[in-house]
C-alpha cells in the first residue's frame, strides 16, 4: 500500500480536524523513527491508521471488543480508549494491513502497553506531541523527545494519568503498568 | 487491651518521632470516626498499631510477606509499603490483636485497597492528614475530610500517585485501583 492510498482510506473515516491531526502524527512519527533508528515506513503507516476507528459508534466498538476478545476489561473504562484496539482490528480487516508491528502500534497508542516496542512508543508519543497538540506540559515532553524516547513516553503517561485524576476520571490500569514498566527500564529509585 | 497498654506496646517499636506521628493519627482517627459514624474504639486501636512494623528490618518483612502469602507482588514495589501488611500480621501474632477489621485497616493503610471499609478509609486518611503532616495539598485534603470521607481519601490517593510519579518512583497498582474504585463509587464521568 502506498502512502497516498493509505491516506485516502483514512480520510474517509475521519473529520477534517482529525485528519489534520493524523498528518501531524505521521510527520512526527517519521521524524522520531529517523531520530531513534526505527523503521520510518512502518512508523508512517501506523501513524496514518492510528485513529482509523475514532468515529465508529460506541456500540460497534463494544461488540468488536467482545467478539474479538480485545479485553473485556476495557469496557469498564472510558470509551475513548476503545478506538485503539478496535482500530487495529478494523485496519487489518477492512484495509488489509497485515503487518503485526504496525497493528500493535495502532492497538496500544492510547493506553500504552507493558513491553512496548520502539514503534509503539513512537506512535504513542507522536500522538501526544504532534504540532497540533496544545496543553500544559506538552512542550516539556517535546523537549524530552529530542533526546530520550523512554523519558518522553514516561512523561506523556504521567501527564495523562495526572490529567485524568484531576478530572475525576477513571485511569486504565495498563497505563499505570506502562509507566511502572518504563521506570523499571530506567532503573527507578525503587528498584 | 486498654489504650495505655496498646500505646506501651507500640512505643517500644517506634522512634520518638514516629510515636508522636502515631498519637496524631490516633487523635485524627477518633475524630474522623465520630464525624462519619464509625467505631471510635476500633479506630483508636487501629491507629495506635498502624505503624507497628515500621522499623522492622527489610529482610524480616520480606520473609514474612513470602511465608505468610501477603502478596509476592508487593516485593516488586517500594519497601515502604511492606510495613502495613507485615504490621497487621505481627500485631496479631505479637500483640494478640484478633479484631479482623482493625487488622485489615492496619494492612491497607499505605497502599489503599479496593473495597475499603469505613474504618480502613479513616486510618488511611488519618495517616495522611494528622497534624504533624506538612506537604503540598494536605490542607485541601483536611478541608475535604471535614465533609466527605471518600473525596478526602481519593484526594490522598491522587496526591500520593502524583508525588511518586514526580519522583520517578514505581506506583503500586492497588493504589490506582483504589482511586478507580472510589471514582466509581462517586459515579465518575466515565461510568
Amino acid at each position: 500500500m502506498t502512502k497516498d492510498e493509505a491516506l485516502k482510506i483514512v480520510k474517509e473515516q475521519l473529520t477534517e480536524h482529525r485528519y489534520q491531526h493524523t498528518i501531524g502524527v505521521m510527520d512526527t512519527s517519521v521524524e522520531l523513527a529517523e531520530r531513534f533508528g526505527a523503521d520510518s515506513e512502518k512508523a508512517m503507516m501506523a501513524a496514518i491508521f492510528h485513529d482509523y476507528a475514532k468515529f465508529r459508534p460506541k456500540e460497534e466498538m463494544k461488540t468488536i471488543i467482545q467478539e474479538q476478545n480485545l479485553g473485556e476489561d476495557l469496557l469498564r473504562y472510558g470509551s475513548e480508549l476503545w478506538h485503539a484496539p478496535v482500530g487495529a482490528y478494523l485496519v487489518e480487516k477492512e484495509a488489509g494491513m497485515e503487518d503485526e508491528e504496525i497493528l500493535q502500534a495502532i492497538s496500544s497508542h492510547t493506553s500504552g502497553r507493558v513491553g512496548m516496542s520502539m514503534l509503539e512508543k513512537i506512535i504513542f508519543l507522536a500522538d501526544y506531541i504532534e504540532p497540533g497538540r496544545h496543553f500544559p506540559g506538552v512542550e516539556d515532553v517535546r523537549e524530552a523527545a529530542k533526546e530520550d524516547l523512554n523519558e518522553a513516553v514516561k512523561q506523556s503517561l504521567m501527564n495523562t494519568i495526572t490529567f485524568l485524576m484531576k478530572r475525576n476520571q477513571l485511569v486504565f490500569p495498563e497505563t499505570l503498568h506502562t509507566y511502572n514498566d518504563i521506570v523499571r527500564q530506567q532503573g527507578g529509585k525503587n528498584e
